[in-house]
């Protein structure tokens, strides 16, 4: 007994982690329909032991998919999950296509599972990496509290832009490494040893010189906490690391919280480990302890001094994982068990 | 004419930087006494074009100094410090030592040169480099609307730990790119495609989970600015870039503020390059761009999404320079102008 299931984007840095993750998971998955890009069509990929050959996404290679885990960039997910939802699967969209589309529930499932059933166009969003680590890390806190301001600054993997961007960022640092010129492929720019912010415009009204990756994190937090009034002040910068996302994070609650209530909050919280290491030098979350884990690591919880409201936290989490394939895959065991 | 000017530290990052920074900004020096730990001492190294041999740090050594221009240390401030002053120099100290001492000043002399003056014990504090670049780009801001509230989140690079630290990320980033083990010297663990906070716990009261690094950059702002009730919630984080510091910063004040009138009154700050470029992928302060440079850069300013007296700032300045020893020559050029 098992679904069909199809990934959309199957040779991307996110697609391979869903397959991984379907495997890893032991979903019940009784054919597995892996789809790309023309180009890469009629390769090979092994899913679960069995070779199986990569076909071209077309909307009639949907046929008798039941579940559609995409992650194939905006404009494929516009295209190909209607066809995908009109052949009777229930699409789940990695991109940010569906995510302000009010009949697109957009879900973490440790946060907002119950939007889940109500979705009229048979597509479910998965939020942007930065927002579900924040928000797995937050809502714990939100329901005890209220928040009513999240200040956020990432320090964001080369990673959520894909393997070519990790090869970027790796040859760049052999190059730096054997004192040769670095030559840019991907980032606008040197991204070994250097900063660099996204720096696609943002679309939103009244967003002028906020990147789009920043303005995400602001609509997605609200509709996903289901409140239009918490207000979000995002900084997203991308640091030369290869996997793994890190948030610095202040939260301003309704009421006073103490940095043990907090504790108390997310001890037990679902997705999170509380990092409460005694004072020790690199004790703390870091991106190459969490890359790889399914869980949201939060440390550094601290009180702001003058705002008996506010917290500050260190959120660091797989971006790849629960920023996007282990959301999906959850999203759909949730699907599956309706 | 010129003064004799002493260098204690002459052998560390911020030390040299010192010695290039008197030569290159013509400060009148008639003779210059470079001094560091007895390990260093016999080591010759070239000011002005002369050679001159690196002495031990003993209170002997100041006789006849009139400037001295202290980066050795917290330990080696204390204890040499007020030597210095008692042979009659004007000790200008880059370590931690006399930040807090109410009768010495600690000073940005773009934000308040006043305070140089009135100095009991002979001793000017050179504050925190994160705090420099921060409060260099906050001051034009505070002035007009009266700062209430700073969220800042760094990006701070190797260098501001030293030569060796810098030494280090470059080890382990060669290690990387070759395919070795990663085996730290210096940080307490990898540095290099990592992210790893300073954990020096802090010793101010009520500062529990908070690092020594985050909390200077509290008291340092209430006192440089002279208001003890400007909020300050900081997270510092280490990351692997060699040189210049990057911050993040959420700045409330007391009445509204636009991004308009931010950049009015930072568009001729002194020590500020305000970065207006239009978009385009990269068009931001980045550090390998602010690295060698004097001036600090502020881009990226932007309103906060629901509240009309907050702006988002990103805020990047060469830590070593503005950070530590262009700071300190400053403050010697406004002593010898008395």
């Amino acid at each position: 007994m098992g679904f069909v299931v199809a990934v959309v984007g199957a040779t991307g840095a996110v697609g391979r982690e869903m397959l991984a993750t379907l495997e890893k998971r032991r979903f019940p998955v009784s054919e597995i329909v892996a789809l790309a890009s023309p180009r890469s069509a009629g390769q090979k990929l092994t899913f679960n032991g069995k070779e199986t050959t990569i076909k071209a996404t077309t909307a009639e290679a949907f046929k008798g998919v039941q579940i559609a885990l995409f992650s194939a960039g905006a404009s494929v997910a516009r295209e190909m999950g209607p066809a995908a939802a009109a052949a009777g699967a229930v699409v789940i969209d990695n991109s940010s296509a569906w995510r302000q589309d009010a009949q697109c529930p957009l879900v973490i499932p440790e946060v907002n599972a119950a939007a889940i059933k109500d979705r009229p166009r048979g597509i479910i969003a998965n939020p942007n990496c930065s927002t579900i680590q924040m928000l797995v890390a937050l809502k714990p806190l939100h329901d005890a509290a209220t928040l009513r301001h999240i200040i956020v600054s990432t320090y964001q993997a080369t990673s959520g832009k894909g393997h070519a961007a990790v090869e970027d960022l790796l040859q760049q640092a052999r190059a730096l490494a054997n004192g040769q010129p670095v030559k840019p492929t991907i980032f606008p720019g040197q991204m070994a040893q250097n900063l660099l912010c996204d720096w696609k415009p943002s679309a939103m009204e009244g967003g002028e010189g906020y990147s789009e990756e920043e303005t995400k994190m602001v609509f997605e937090t609200q509709k996903i906490m289901g409140d239009l009034t918490i207000g979000v002040s995002p900084t997203c910068v991308r640091v030369p690391v290869v996997n793994a996302h890190s948030e610095s994070i202040h939260a301003r609650f309704a009421r006073p919280i103490t940095v043990e209530e907090a504790k108390s909050l997310l001890r037990n919280a679902p997705g999170v480990v509380l990092d409460e290491r005694p004072y020790a030098p690199g004790a703390h979350p870091q991106p190459i302890q969490a890359s790889g884990k399914d869980e949201v690591f939060v440390g550094r919880i601290r009180r702001d001094f003058t705002d008996p409201n506010a917290l500050n936290l260190w959120v660091v989490g797989d971006n790849l994982l629960k920023g996007a394939a282990l959301n999906a895959v959850q999203i759909a065991e949730r699907v599956i068990a309706e």
